[in-house]
């Protein structure tokens, strides 16, 4: 049957992923209220379409850092991929390179930085930051990723530790023997092993930083000339600080609600972010993007391009590299399908007045 | 068991229906969330009604571009009716003329609006266009409406292509080859087959022209002297634009949900669309009516009349023109029992004072 | 197994009721909205309770006009009742006795009113009031019901026709061959059967006069010195109207959302009626009242008493007069622990303030 | 299987104890809507979580009338536990001290004070007190819980009478012959016994005060030099009585939700309390915590500790004390989780402009 919307693709992940790997992808922290905000609270909004524009020929391309892109979707970074399918993080770049999507590696990633540059060269990458306790292994994965052409630094800062996501405790998730972490070596490449709980979070608690405060971004802009960008914020009072330490942009994220439950859906927090440094920041948004819908709303309330973390696992764990390139065909055509509906033949007739909040409605 | 409601109407049609027809006609866009939406939005309205007064004598007549209606309830154009029934757009019309009700025909009929005149001569209607990438073709069907004593034209404006039905895609809908679009022929007429997704979708997309605007409507009152009414406005700003360029009515909808989902509810965009030109035009709505309820809130928050499009369908594909005819009278009953039981003896005793938004209550 | 709360009487009701008779006294009007409605409304209100007073002692009497009640729940006007047990009105009328409860005697009872009186000489009883085409038969029941010591006229207010329930109509409901509208001979009391749909809908449609209005009460104060009370407002409109036109006092009721669907629960629109003409009007409710809670709501928002229709018919489907004596128990029982777990030593304790509205803790 | 939240301890929970117990623990008032929304009102409240703060080291310890407490989580009076596990009382209490938790003795235990003394000597300990119509009793159970070390009386006033369980009723609740209310001798000790109903009803009704009134407080502040908490406020206005009759705290609690049904959630509440009183009296709640993130909001919210009630009685069901300690570990872990994951190091870092109600996002 033909995969027609990204619940589709989650459906035959599902059937292929094994438990263990499948529960790891989709949990979310808690009891998992945020998990599902993050989808339901893009359905408080209402799209206001307009008509009778002229929508032959549609533009959805757009600038991030100067850097032209193909549209306004990347690839968020995701941990461990080969796990997933065995194209792993190469096969997920490569689509998103086919796509004209940014792709965001994770430090965790079970492809080396360097591979993943040499098999995705074509593909627009940014590297995603988790800060070690030993700084150094940080330093180097920094100038590593500048050296491999990464474009853009991006600093995970809502993990000084990793949530409470019930089903890896449960499953003592491990991951696999075969893979290891391929940025690093010895215990940082080959320590995501259960010691009775989760082992991606005892892995996380003996190794990141759980110390580091927005001075870290002085010392990180000192080590490289990438544009930072901190991803996990979730209040105007931290865009505020982003600005203030010299970030370049923002991704509004709650990390796929994975990290405290019952926080806002990002889409919920964007607005008060884009007030706050909309003018002065590149803001950006991750968490729950599942149809055309979703894009264009988020662009609607200010997010200059957003990204999607386990839409593009699904794509991946259902068929590899072509599993995601048919994932991405089918968001890139329903936000097409989006434009057209609205009215809308570039994105900067993306105006905030289409978007209202479902209680505008709630009276008379 | 005697069919009491319109969800009587629907649950035969269910039955009778086959997978692809069920599925293409009940279908809205995405996940459906407008869809549902239609018809619950009705829910979080409440009726005010008064007692005490003499409802003996009911009148519910109306006048529409000043032509006398029985009932200020009639069909909206759904396209190839001779899906649900051999007595397809003749037997749904003819119902409509028994019961006072105008009827629209769509452009994408399975019967030609000049046999549809000859089979219901008495029934009060109005022709739907779309616009063809061939304007030739648009202006020849203008002209055809005119002589076949069409009475208005309903111009679709929010339809520059075809919405994402995922159903539509899965089920690789054609038209069934016994069937075509009677106004055209050749691949105008014979065009509605699968290339691989959603057939109708596919012909819209090579037929119909996505870039007209508001400049269109100027050139479509030079060709015609009927009534342009423009469907499918769902904003108090295009509203503006409608009255800006002439046309005499707007219908507000939402295309049945079947263009973009998370749109409002057609009965939430009315206010805003009766607020700016309810003074100047003639304002209707359809989407999710069900019961005289909602024709009655429809009515007091200011549309002129409404009409029913997947109903009609259900009564037809239950029994032909009989279906429709007796889905009709349901209705009609329905609303005669809601302005009985409000204290409404004629339309214009229905006042806005009678309808009460939920969140008006929702406090002491 | 003990029954502990009125659901509990509802299941037993409704493995005792045959079909056709459960759905008439369980149904609603269209889709049942309003019907669930008039109880989850009350969930929308939270109590406010207050500690450390003494409740040792409780008097929850009441006073309506100007006569001493025990408690301010009563037995509202529910039809033909002998359909539910036997024991019929006199069952019922007696249990409200014992109770201490009002009961109000339906026009269209399958006991007449003077076998009522009869029977249950020690109860307070008021009559509920339809108004007949043949307005001689309306003032003879006003003498009638003024020599056998009824105490007060409820004339029924939202009834010109009946609703549209759909069961009624699905069952084509009649009224069981050995039973009669007891109040009168021949066709009005014989002709409750179907003529194709609901038999008891025909038979209003033929018998009550829809022409009523205002000035009927007029000619009924003429014609009687009891208090007359309107039964069936939602409005503050209506309710300044009765108070023109001499009323005594107001029932808010929409008669078990039995009439049009989606009108407000009457707990919702209690408000508005007791702003309006609370200083000079006694204000009732009924409509979803189960537990004590829903008493004391109602009394906060200003109703001097209540009254129930279901529940009073489940007990007497249940077991006749020992299951109304029983359920009127549990009641009682329940309003008192409410009264004494809210800090109420008798009824004007109960405060306005010991009630919010859900959205009052819906901000911090 | 690792039990990883509170759910897993109530599961085990529900299939170690018998029927009796199970609903006797686990019941509400009514028909438990509240004991539903003592739960799901902590979901409307969002964390805004802040990020790159130096959380390395936490410290959530926090002083209480005085004393350091090692963290903001005790544990609620509960009556009769050891039906729910042989180590009752004193297994609870000494899994606490081990946590370092408050734990307050219910007037209603198994063990009699002194037992729980000896048996929990380290174990920081309150006495909850009801107040029993000999007056004589409670002034020496007073006096007792002084000598027996103590460090705070608890009295409890939203319990005059106690509230309609349902299922203690069906079930005509007994203690356990086995088990007596150990803080007394006689019929004040094995009164626990269904006369028909639920025996610990009419036990409370024919031993507990009714009458009491703030009158009582005075009273209770001549008999003792501890600190007097009042127990079961829900109002600014019980709170500023309480202020004015000179008790040093209030716990804002429903009772679990076990007395009178539709009052607010304790974190409904809890603002308001909190306005009126919180800079003069010592602020605490109970109710429906089930994660750190509860904690975190109602410490935001103003309340300088909370208590568990249920939580602990299935900690205890499921293993005795050892099942308590375990359950006190998941809960202390997932505070520090959210403490981390919200940038705070220590309880005064917690900011009420870290906890949102929903509605902040329900606009744009
Ligand atoms: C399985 C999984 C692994 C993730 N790993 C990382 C990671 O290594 N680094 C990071 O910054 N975010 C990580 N995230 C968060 C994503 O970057 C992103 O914020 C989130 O997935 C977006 O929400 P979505 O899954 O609803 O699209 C991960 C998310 C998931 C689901
Ligand atoms: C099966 C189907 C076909 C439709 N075809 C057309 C069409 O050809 N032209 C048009 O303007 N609207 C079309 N519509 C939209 C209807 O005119 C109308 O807006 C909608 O059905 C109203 O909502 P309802 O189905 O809830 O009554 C179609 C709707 C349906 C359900
Ligand atoms: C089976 C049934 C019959 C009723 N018959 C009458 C009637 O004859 N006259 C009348 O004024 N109201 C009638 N009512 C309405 C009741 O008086 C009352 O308004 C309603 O039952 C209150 O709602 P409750 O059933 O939720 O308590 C009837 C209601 C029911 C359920
Ligand atoms: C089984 C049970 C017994 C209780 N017994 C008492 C009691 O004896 N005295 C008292 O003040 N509160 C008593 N409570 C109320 C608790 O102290 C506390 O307010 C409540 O359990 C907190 O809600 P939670 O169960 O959701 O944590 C009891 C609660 C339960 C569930």
């Amino acid at each position: 049957m033909e995969l027609v919307c990204v619940e589709d693709f989650e459906l035959q992940a599902d059937r292929k992923l094994e438990k263990i790997a499948k529960d790891y992808y989709k949990s979310g922290a808690g009891d998992q209220f945020s998990l599902r905000l993050n989808r339901e609270a893009f359905k408080k909004l209402r799209l206001r379409p307009r008509c009778l524009r002229d929508v032959s020929q549609l533009d959805i391309s757009c600038k991030i850092f100067g850097q032209q892109q193909k549209w306004p979707l990347g690839i968020a970074p995701t941990a461990m991929q080969k796990m997933a399918h065995p194209d792993g993080e190469i096969g997920n770049a490569r689509a998103a390179g086919k796509a004209g999507s940014i792709f965001i590696l994770s430090t965790l990633s079970t492809t080396s930085l360097e591979d993943l540059a040499a098999g995705a060269p074509d593909t627009n990458k940014w590297f995603q930051l988790y800060i070690y306790k030993d700084r150094s292994l940080t330093e180097k994965i920094v100038r590593r990723a500048e050296k491999a052409n990464f474009q853009a630094l991006v600093l995970t800062v809502d993990a000084p530790i990793f949530g409470h996501r019930r089903a890896d405790v449960r499953n003592k998730f491990s991951l696999p023997a075969h893979l290891s972490l391929a940025n690093f070596k010895g215990e940082q490449a080959n320590g995501v092993i259960t010691e009775g709980g989760s082992g991606i979070n005892e892995y996380v608690a003996s190794q990141f930083d759980p110390s580091i405060t927005w001075q870290d971004i002085a010392w990180l802009k000192k080590l490289t000339h990438l544009p930072i960008v901190v991803k996990g914020v979730l209040t105007a009072e931290d865009a505020v600080l982003a600005r203030e330490f010299g970030c370049a942009g923002v991704i509004v994220s709650n990390h796929g609600a994975r990290q405290i439950d019952t926080v806002p859906a990002s889409i919920e927090a964007l607005p008060e972010v884009v007030n706050a440094v909309g003018n002065d920041m590149v803001v950006m948004l991750d968490g729950g993007i599942m149809q055309g819908n979703d894009i264009f709303k988020a662009l609607a309330l200010g997010a200059k391009t957003v990204f999607i973390g386990r839409p593009a696992v699904y794509g991946l764990a259902y068929n590899g590299q072509k599993g995601v390139e048919q994932l991405l065909g089918v968001l890139r055509k329903d936000f097409e399908i989006t434009m057209a509906l609205t009215g809308c033949q570039k994105l900067t007739d993306i105006k905030s007045a289409m978007v209202a909040h479902e209680s505008t409605y709630a009276k008379l």
